[in-house]
């Protein structure tokens, strides 16, 4: 059986074969750049090991895979665009280190290269392929949309949160897995499954990177703590918190909320502060809990012995565990 | 036999009842405002023209001809940001009428919508379809590129010049009527025929659209007369000119091309009267005839009989006498 790390390496080497046209440099150099970010290559990962667990050839399930990552770094590319985030992994941006334009047409470029590879799946497969690609690439630009809208907004609920990261993160977590199973050719009820599976883990993961700005640790997270509260980032921690804020811990939330232009230290100090008076991190890791054992009770009901479902056992595990 | 009045008719009818979802409104609303654009609907049209040529049901041809024209208008969505133009058809631009987030966003879910309708073609022939249809979207993105380079580059030559156009223009035209015939079921030589048809059709039509922004009648082009001269755009007529020009002709060639502030009206006719003065209408003329005869003697060793062609015989016909 096909191990993580196996899967991974796979795909990093496949990625680093994979023909990139040489001209217009201007259209293809930014690609290049964008997929050469040291990524974790966890979606295209899932696929082979969707595939594998049911028994098939992971080598059928490899072009799809690209396919999931490339599509996923042209989102990452275009949202940093949108966002303008000048650093994704320590690097420059595609807009900052070459331009605006640049960035929208290789990013372009970039989500039919990801269709390209998607197409190359086994004919047999390449209807059900496309219909469950489709359907999630839409959803995708559906939830970075509501992400854009909720940061406008003065009162999003949870239930909003939690349908905008499902459709901005999830989905595609759970189309990996998906794709995979239709590519093995497991039935559409295993489909089913490992789909929402997938749905379950990418909720959980997404509330831990919540949980993380707050309360990981620098070094092993990989990105600055307080980033999310700087940015007055809507995420389900500070959505919390506003649900049970009173008096005057309300009203500094709100003052911090209404600006920019505070000492960045204090205030990721004094709302981090709040979160602890309010047990917001107990009520995310409650959250996080609850998606994380959805998730695996849905591989109880998978039609494979127990002893291949550990692999997806270990990966939510290592996921989920990444603070440590 | 399908007329090209009947195709169009298809078309608008069917974009008309194209689902778009209503939520999340600032995604879709642009989607639908850049759909109802009172477009001419070339492209989709000669999807099911040349579907019918071949004796097949148009009806088939209907999702990737829809996917087309979708696929078009992501592209000229797109281009108006990165071109910063403010009207299309008479009505401001995505991006102006909105802002450049949603204008980014709403045509990349515009192009998956292409792409979703592209893959509701008949199982059979989807493989084939796209691959045509993904290698035609890269060599799109590939002219839009060299285009925004060439703006920036002093000495644009005539075959590049072609190159570009092929690639931003012709090849959309050219698959157009390449699916179409996969669809129908044409040999391999017949959809490669009926390729190179549309290849050198599209040239022609864009040599002409170049001649029209200088020589055409105003009201029947839709466009404002010099806007290409105004925004210093290497056409084929500035190209050739810089060619031909010498002395004190080239000194005012050169004189309007280093900036933008000058009198409109002025530039204009100074430029369009040195384009009389070396006969660049009649350059643009022949070279517009070679690509025209071309195309139709491409039509010559189709292996359909003589009366299915006369179809696409009227609709070149049409396309180049725009603007009487």
């Amino acid at each position: 059986m096909l191990s993580i790390e196996k899967a991974r390496e796979i795909i990093m080497s496949e990625l680093e074969k994979l023909v990139i046209p040489q001209e217009p440099e201007k259209l293809y150099e930014p690609v290049r750049y964008t997929l050469r970010n040291g990524g974790k290559r966890l979606r295209p990962a899932l696929v082979l090991l969707a595939c594998d667990l049911f028994d098939a050839d992971y080598q059928k399930a490899l072009y799809p895979a690209l396919g999931i990552e490339v599509f996923h770094n042209f989102t990452l590319l275009h949202d940093d665009l949108m966002d303008n985030s000048p650093i994704r992994r320590n690097r420059p941006t595609v807009h900052v280190k070459w331009d605006q334009n640049t960035a929208i047409l290789s990013g372009d470029v970039m989500s039919i290269m990801a269709y390209n590879l998607i197409c190359m799946v086994d004919s047999e497969v390449l209807s059900q392929v496309c219909r469950l690609f489709n359907k999630t690439a839409l959803e995708v630009c559906e939830g970075q949309r509501l992400d854009m809208n909720y940061s406008q907004k003065d009162n999003v609920s949870i239930p909003e949160y939690l349908n905008m990261i499902g459709l901005k993160t999830s989905v595609l977590i759970a189309a990996s897995l998906g794709i995979g199973a239709l590519v093995a050719g497991a039935t559409d009820k295993d489909s089913a499954i490992i789909y929402n599976f997938g749905m379950n883990l990418g909720l959980a993961f997404q509330l831990q990177d919540d949980l993380l700005d707050s309360f990981g640790d620098q070094v092993v997270f990989g990105k600055k703590i307080g980033n999310d509260i700087l940015t007055n980032k809507k995420t389900f921690l500070l959505i919390k918190a506003f649900e049970k804020a009173k008096g005057s811990d309300l009203l500094v939330l709100k003052k911090y909320l209404s600006g920019y232009d505070f000492d960045p230290r204090e205030k990721i100090n004094e709302v981090i502060s709040i979160f602890s008076k309010l047990e917001i991190r107990k009520a995310t890791e409650e959250q996080i809990g609850k998606f994380y054992d959805n998730a695996l009770s849905y591989l109880n009901d998978l039609s494979v012995p127990p002893d291949r479902k550990e692999v997806l056992i270990q990966f939510s595990e290592q996921l989920m565990k990444r603070e440590k």
